[in-house]
């Protein structure tokens, strides 16, 4: 008997460009990484292998240079858009179109507090994001930041957990807190000033981190969602992710030596993994 | 104004563990990565800091390796369920646990048809995994495949599909199928052979992928999917995705040679991702 | 003052490429990713970044693709010897080319022993690789095998080794032994069956590997080298590096559990490097 | 008939640290990972498993740590020259110590100007690197930068270069220049202000790779490493490798759009890969 098709959708993932703007005093470079996804009548694709409603993924490649050679890019969020809104307004078959879009973080190169006008340097992997899910309803638009590395030396404390018959870790008044933050708020409907916004979003969430006097990862994730809520009038809610690097002390003692808590092993697995959604009271 | 914390999780990832098992004639090798994550009545660590509901998650970490001592592991499902079990049965302030585990693939090394005792050879990429959810309404458990490298030469074509302004591709009767099998399925409750039907539901779609004539990957995709749930009766449904990871000719034309549909260019990006989900009619 | 130029070499790494052989009864699949580097008299492009002397290192691509068309590919050592051959042969500039090639590893899918004509699956990360060095004295072929997981679960000791006011490792009789080969060989000068070595000194390596009594990973790498000499006339020489994936036991005694030295810590770093050179006495 | 030895070391990689120095109004923050590699008098253990001579590589991290502890790490070059030093003075056996050692770059939070005392953030790829060759007869010392990102958008051209049956590169004279800049420079023997002389002989790079008229990848190269000599006196030469890191123009004409040579894909291979060695005249 043949299955029944309860979900399906295909995209092209990775599409990579950069795009360089030639200013007259100054070049301005985007690059980044894009994907595609939609849904809507491709049943018979997958029933019959017949593609007559299929947008090929090649297509959609060239559908996210073709967009980026017309769009000026201000902002990833507003390009995302163009391209969602390019494949429902070009397609009936299309239900739901889905782009997600990460920028490369690139600083330009400066001496004496000079700019220059066409030199860059990597400034990280963290990556700004945007996530359009367009519908034949409406659009949702949805921003934020991935695997920005944050670490701080003190004011991290981690104690009165639970203790059962397999615990072994100790309570600790100072540790090192290191993680890779990921967040992603959701845009109220209509326009925003979607660079300013993620600039006070990220720098809020920054400044919360920095300042806080953590008890818990969950309760420092709390609080640099809030802040962000605070700060960005536009966002409705946030949600973020983020891993717990250990940095775990490095047991001197039968080695001789004094433990003063300054020597620590930089870890990457196992990590814990702490999860939260705020959304506005 | 506090914000309201909408859901939130916490858990353990990457624990990666290696069981040896020492039986009379020869040893068994079991290695695993796993996660797990927890939600609950956690908000007070995240508003307040005050972690008396919290399970440390380098206690789950200690947890996965002290029921990997006690339990046999004879299939993946069987130890995630156990692990899923422990958290609730010790926490009532444990709403849901979920239990990723994904084991790598060894093949015991063999001279002339003959079996080694305790010799083993990296297999591939490759993992088998399970997941399981448990709540206090009762426990889905779903198994799979991650990360499976399929490739057939032939028998596969992409026509037919629609053409608009930005479409280039040319249409095709003959062209490599290269992809990275990730499938998913969901038992039905209750017990089952877990290790017997991993190997029939597998069976069953590598069969299917070599023999089906494609007309595109969405109709490969489900009928990999339909004939998991031909051969395994205990399987009510199954997700899969498949990355298109394009083979594209190299045009030799430019270089004075004949192009024989023979020499292409691997790539890793962009890649087309097809995905659906099917279950019984 | 200007600087001098002690050293210099450019070219194309990570072209890979898939070639496809129409047999009339099945079809054969080899998947390259081959890296070129020349040395030659090209002191003026760095100089002066006069480039009439430089073979631009798209050129490089495409000379890989379109020799690929020409060439059978039955060895990738005679495909790199002629991909080098090529270079110097119409470049009197070039003093040296040296080409790497590494062979992804497929497997024919199979059914009740029955080979598929053109279905494959992915057999794992370890590579087949041949690195050629043609100068215009001669040329030296390299051969070998990369990345190639072993482990085996006893037969293992570390012990009698130095203790100093930094040694806490206990001494163990018992314990796994886990790997990642790379190991490459040179050829003597001439024309050898480069698939059938390849096979016997792969073999003879993982023969000794399983069934060595290993004091030390040292020893068991001389002993696969030996081996490797022993099985095939043709080599010179072989190197070996056998990193030391250590699977640490878990202590189970906190947590109120016996310890049967069964289960471990699978880790990925900090790892032991374990290197030698070996040549025919 | 026995192979003979012709080299052999061993040793430990990946060794990663933190170290966190408590000062009175800041905390700092170095966060190292180290490799160890030994060559001596070890052929015993290769050829019968006699681990008299051996340090265990768990010790060679454990002295990482204990040396770590006890050394302020002002600079990575002086820490590896420590790290060297003890394994030659306390073991007569040990022939040559490498020390390689690799800096994760964190730059320190900073509000309206002013610098946070323990909060950091993650500032890109490129580490600052060490290498220490310690011998009977004295120590050499390396160091550099790894996997520093450098992109300019113009004044990069390549033609003229050699054009044979292979080469479909069209000229230009504007395109993007990216790439990772590996480098390593060789110190006079002696005593030096490593930290200041690192800034010095970075900046002297990139702002050379800002201002250069790119002719060649090769000669931006040669330039930049000429710059590092010019501006650091206790450097006696310096190693370099660019990766060219093609940004390719997307070929809109199909689409029926301009072309103004501002869209491009960014690809990651395959990848040119050019070096040079120099040295003062």
């Amino acid at each position: 008997m043949p299955a029944k098709l309860t979900s399906n959708s295909y995209g092209k993932s990775a599409v990579r460009l950069t795009k360089l703007k030639r200013l007259p005093d100054r070049h301005e470079l985007v690059e980044l990484e894009v994907a595609v996804e939609l849904t809507g009548d491709f049943a018979d694709s997958y029933l019959t292998g017949d593609n007559r409603l299929i947008v090929a993924t090649d297509t959609m490649k060239n559908t996210v240079y073709a967009l980026a050679a017309q769009h000026p890019i201000d902002a990833i969020e507003e390009f995302g858009q163009s391209l969602a809104a390019h494949f429902l307004a070009n397609n009936s078959q299309i239900a739901t179109a889905t782009i997600e879009v990460a920028q490369t973080t690139w600083r330009r190169f400066a001496e004496a507090g000079k700019e220059h006008p066409h030199a860059f340097l990597g400034a990280g992997d963290q990556r700004r994001t945007a996530r359009i899910v367009h519908t034949r309803g409406g659009t949702q638009t949805f921003a934020g930041v991935a695997d920005l590395l944050l670490l701080k030396t003190t004011e991290s404390a981690f104690k009165g957990f639970l203790r059962d018959a397999y615990t072994t870790l100790p309570e600790t008044d100072d540790r090192i807190f290191a993680t890779r933050l990921t967040a992603e708020w959701a845009y109220a409907p209509g326009r925003h000033d979607f660079n300013a916004i993620y600039d006070v979003a990220l720098a809020a969430m920054l400044k919360t981190f920095a300042h806080h006097t953590s008890l818990a990862v969950q309760q420092t994730l709390y609080a640099m969602g809030q802040s962000a809520l605070d700060a960005a009038p536009a966002i409705m809610s946030v949600d973020l992710e983020m891993p717990n690097q250990h940095r775990i002390p490095f047991n001197l003692e039968p080695l001789g030596l004094p433990n003063r808590n300054e020597i620590f092993v930089t870890t990457s697995e196992p990590y814990g993994l702490i999860k939260a959604g705020l959304t506005r009271a």
